[in-house]
């Protein structure tokens, strides 16, 4: 099979061995690829894979099962799309079948690569993890990312509203059509004042940004509110009130989708198919690809990822 | 009626009104009350009452009912504690039927006026907030205090493993005799490694402190570990590490119990009546008291508490 692999820090289209499926395990003839946030932090050594995760970077695919389980749920032939831990720049991959999912009626499988790992990644943070209600106020950091663009529409789907924060009016103006009530160009000023107007303070907060938000965050937090971290990208280190942690009740929740145990990963993704996949279906949500790019340019497609200009997702097609 | 009062900062045993009942609410002749930390905080006006509480001090009396709700559970005569947002320095309260609970079997008025406001602490923040199980590790600091000997007791009657930390040999001797499983004397050293040597690492933190304690709780705090914030003892700023905040899974949650609506202190209570109350009545916990003290001399109580040389509660009993 061929793969993308990073050598000297570039990434390049290379022959090499096909993985064999081990215990529960499907192969997937892969399709398209989704490319994510973490595959360029990845790329940079900064987040490896776990224990046991293919070296391969990419964290979800669309394709056709090649390699079946005897008597599972999915045939060979069969359309699906999954949440990897790694290997997803590839031409075939080895996932548990529980992390495997019918490809969406309505979506074709450039779409469907782009959903498993921003669908589950919202629903583990906002529903499981940020315990997110129909009354609830959220606040979603880069709304314009594949992340965002699925967080907001989520809220939409269990009817919570949504303020955004994002680079740029046209960003803006794509999340307000996909259901944000309201948000913010982060380059216009502080967005603490605009989250106070919009509606006095915030019950739950997706923040992708760390360092640099965390005070605000608790300065529009309401009592009991939630921070749910996802990543990294103003540092590490910041300074917390704990006077307001505790006299409000806030909640700072750290969190990564990869690492958890396939056990906690495939109620996630039941949850999905139950809940959003028809939603899919019927045209309630939609899936957000900024462009496809051939697996074989996977580089272009990080400088695109990159350049902060993308709305929606970066998907990788195979020759 | 009599209650201490606050005047120049001084404690003074004062002829007041007594209070009327409102609506769902029952009148304690009180003759006993708890005293806790929070007593002393609000004392020097940092801890203020919330919205309706009564402006006296305490937190949690034990007494006799003299005005029941029509129709209610108790009647005049019965023999309760009760939990509450203020008022309980004083010969009588006035506090919601909900906030009361028939005192436990086995424990005199001393004993019942010092478990209501540690054991709902405790369940609240171990049980419900910090999710605690059976498997889990649990780090409980200022051990030897009110809620510390409470939350080491809590945790072995629902199967956790407990490590304590203390300010003296004697209050660890004390703490092991409660169930803790190991501890270490603060004095004697930082305790971060001593927590690692005893398990590795921990689940669940139950913390006093803040400021000055948060950076060794992310050190051994485990993957999905939980640090629950319910006191500010070494200070409100606070460095954190996001890193391992999101890589951990780690979870800060700020806590006060006192703010709390009745419709989420009501579960709480109902909860200890299920399964800690049989616990004192048959001898596998035990309430902690360290002294009583004439109410008019509160102010003595205070220096008890402020001593740091206490170990359990201490109790004021009406004249």
């Amino acid at each position: 099979m061929y793969a993308i692999s990073v050598n000297d820090g570039s990434l390049q289209w290379t022959e090499v061995d096909a993985p064999t499926p081990g215990e529960g395990q499907v192969r997937i003839r892969v399709e398209a690829a989704g490319v994510n946030r973490a595959d360029l932090v990845q790329r940079a050594g900064r987040y490896p894979p776990p224990p046991g995760a293919s070296p391969i970077l990419g964290l979800e695919v669309s394709g056709v099962i090649d390699l079946a389980v005897e008597g599972g749920r999915f045939a060979v032939g069969d359309r699906v799309c999954a949440l990897l831990t790694g290997g997803g720049y590839a031409t075939h991959v080895v996932v548990e079948e529980e992390l495997c999912l019918p490809v969406p009626d309505g979506l074709d499988m450039v779409q469907a690569a782009g959903i498993v790992e921003v669908w589950a990644t919202v629903w583990r943070n906002l529903v499981e993890l940020g315990r997110m209600s129909a009354a609830d106020r959220v606040l979603i950091h880069a709304g314009a990312s594949g992340v965002g663009t699925a967080a907001l529409q989520l809220a939409g789907l269990l009817g919570a509203r949504t303020f955004v924060t994002v680079g740029s009016q046209d960003k803006l103006d794509r999340c307000r059509a996909l259901g944000a009530e309201a948000g913010v160009n982060r380059h216009d000023g502080p967005w603490v004042e605009a989250v106070q107007a919009w509606a006095g303070a915030v019950d739950l907060i997706l923040d992708p940004v760390g360092a640099g938000y965390l005070e605000q965050a608790q300065e529009v937090l309401d009592v009991d509110g939630r921070w749910v971290l996802i990543g990294l990208m103003g540092g590490r280190r910041a300074e917390v009130d704990l006077g307001r942690l505790l006299i409000k009740r806030q909640q700072l929740l750290g969190s990564t989708l990869r690492a958890l145990s396939v056990a906690r990963k495939a109620p996630v993704l039941r949850a999905l198919e139950t809940t959003v996949w028809p939603a899919f279906a019927d045209g309630r949500i939609r899936p957000v690809v900024y462009a496809d790019v051939p697996m074989p340019e996977a580089e272009r497609a990080h400088e695109l990822v990159s350049s902060n200009e993308t709305i929606g997702k970066v998907v990788l097609t195979t020759p």
